[in-house]
């Protein structure tokens, strides 16, 4: 994979010692010397983080200069001490490049609950502002920092021609567990040298995650600290994207959080299937989108697809628990192709058949079509294996 | 234990062979010779079973005689089929007790989308009606026959003294996966030999059921099937209860429902802990059930107390998504009888003594308290095991 790194960036991550394994890196700073526009889109669960408090007063922007975040700690129910903690790192971050206070952005994720460790914070920053560069290797160092339980990086690029000009756009996310719908339970930037004002930033940010990291879940459960983040620079060119391109940029951009928000879902604690599930025939997309939350959310559900189980029941039935009304009687379920009910009455099928094709990917496709209109939506989530169970019990003792 | 059990009413359960095991019943009749006033309350899932669009339809009632109920199959998203079935099931159970079709009641429980073996019915309600009996081996003859994956009997009975009289309540129920609250995801019936008008039963089993049925969860699924029946035969007393008695024995329903409704919490399947949330100072009850059902709800919550750990962030993070208005500098959070959180900050405590006191006891007590109102509720649920994951991963193939 081609990684896309958009011009007017720097990037540093290292072990500034907040978690334990001193392998993992845990402190991540983006530097944007020529300042950014900056967009974000936050968790709507009313018990937030301090990180979350003060990016939400400060974008959008149309300058800011640095990002430092942090694993390990999410720095949330951490009352006013948690806020105070907060703004010293932004002071700290922007002291390390030369910046002002307001020109820096906070994320944490990790623990709920505990107090950040200051002083490995202060000195990582300073350490991490000197390791700061462009290119591959500090942009995937970056992308390692804001890493938790996750399997493995998450990060996409791509790039676009717009307007006779090159754009490139690269994103790094993170996100396994905790991770509900309506928001994006999840961290998430994204780098871009495209020109935006930063009202276009904020409606290409809502558009494309709209779209993506708020159609994933793994149990449902809406973090305290999700955050997305869109940082663009300038540098590729230095005016303006016109009427023209703009549509084209944020489809480029839906298709980056739509692929960082699939990494998510693919990466759930302890998954063994990708489930996509699209919901057809609704009145509104967020009649679908209900519905498909509702569905992905289910326990019951989840362990059917990773028992290689076709207990479409579960799944039809998890749609009438929904809150959106239809006519059941206008229901049909496939999975992965085989149509297993039909206008609201089963369909003979092979059940070895289906459990065979469930048991042979990775990627498990759910089809509901209701008849009540022409929306539709496309979720993800993640099968649930006694791994996540097993992960989840044991967390913080 | 003693079984109160009420007069008027004969029971029976046998293996008819609808379940594999034989020596599980899986056929229950409840018969009632001089008629019953009858009331109901059922899912709220569109997605309804037959037996549930039957008895929705026939209660309240002021005469019905008999109650068939079938496990090992839900008869649920069978179309028109089922709905027929259903009807017939009802006729075979009336035909058996020489009632008429309408006087008879249906509940079924079990897989999602077969249809019922007509035939083991048929034979099975026949069987079951010359087995009929008063007396205790026949009423938990008839409590086994309701059971699917239950580990074992739900029965409560109660005895009151109401003007002068003695009245006896008798309940069995069933339950232990698909359980979400919305009106309780199982099967229940309590008898009684009150003498109670059909509106005044209604009244009495929603103020029961929403103290109890819809105060449970498991996993938060809502069932096709859930079913609660209240039958009154008058038996104990030829007059109506008077507006002394009545709230008296209102209070003995919501008695029995809850000790039924705490059995299934604890029944969740692969449980090792009964959960009992306590949700204080909301601003309406509501408000604090919605609360209770979020946290109660939340896979990250009942794993870790499975693991006994006191992981209070997942706690207060998951009242945060529930959808209702608070401040989240008025929270409280103790655990056992520990505060750990306080007006939104964090208590220090030790986090070993908190984990022992999860660890040492099949119960554990969440106490959620906000400063908005003077509204609670009490919640209960079960934990999240592995046993539960390796159990649902393959229930139909």
């Amino acid at each position: 994979m081609t990684l896309h790194l958009p011009l007017g960036f720097r990037f540093a991550g290292l072990h500034a010692g907040i978690m334990k394994n001193p392998q993992k890196e845990d402190l991540t700073l983006i530097h944007c010397p020529g300042g950014a526009v900056a967009a974000g889109t936050y968790t709507t669960n009313l018990v937030f983080a301090a990180p979350v408090a003060l990016d939400r007063a400060r974008t959008p922007s149309g300058d800011i200069r640095v990002v430092i975040v942090n694993s390990g700690n999410a720095n949330a129910c951490t009352g006013e001490r948690g806020m105070s903690d907060c703004r010293e790192m932004a002071r700290l971050a922007s002291d390390a490049v030369g910046a002002k206070e307001p020109q820096a952005l906070v994320m944490s994720t990790g623990v709920i609950g505990h107090f950040l460790p200051m002083d490995k914070i202060a000195a990582g920053a300073k350490k991490a502002a000197g390791q700061l560069a462009e290119g591959e290797a500090a942009f995937l160092a970056a992308a390692r920092g804001i890493l938790t339980t996750d399997q493995g990086m998450k990060i996409a690029s791509r790039q676009v021609e717009l307007g006779g000009k090159t754009i490139n756009l690269a994103g790094m996310c993170k996100g396994a567990g905790m991770i509900g719908p309506q928001m994006a339970t999840m961290l998430c930037v994204v780098c871009t040298d495209a020109m935006l004002m930063p009202a276009e930033a904020q409606a290409a940010l809502k558009f494309a995650v709209e779209e993506s990291f708020n159609c994933i879940s793994v149990e449902g459960h809406m973090s305290t600290n999700d955050t997305v983040l869109l940082l663009a620079s300038g540098a590729a060119d230095k005016k303006p994207l016109g009427n023209k391109e703009l549509p084209l940029f944020e489809a480029a951009l839906s298709e980056i959080c739509i692929d960082l928000g699939k990494q998510i879902a693919n990466d759930g604690e302890g998954a063994s299937h990708l489930i996509t599930l699209d919901v057809r025939g609704c009145k509104t997309r967020e009649a679908a989108r209900q519905i498909a939350k509702t569905v992905a959310n289910s326990a019951l559900v989840k362990t059917a697809i990773s028992g290689a189980d076709p207990n479409w029941g579960r799944i039809v039935s998890g749609a009438g628990y929904a809150g959106v009304a239809f006519d059941p009687a206008g229901v049909d379920l496939s999975i992965n192709g085989h149509l297993l009910y039909e206008r609201g009455a089963p369909v003979p099928f092979d059940a070895k058949t289906v459990s065979q094709s469930i048991k042979g990917s990775r990627d498990t496709s759910l089809v509901l079509t209701f008849r009540e209109g022409n929306a539709s939506v496309r979720f993800w989530t993640s099968d649930l294996n006694v791994d996540y169970v097993r992960f989840n019990s044991d967390y913080t003792t």
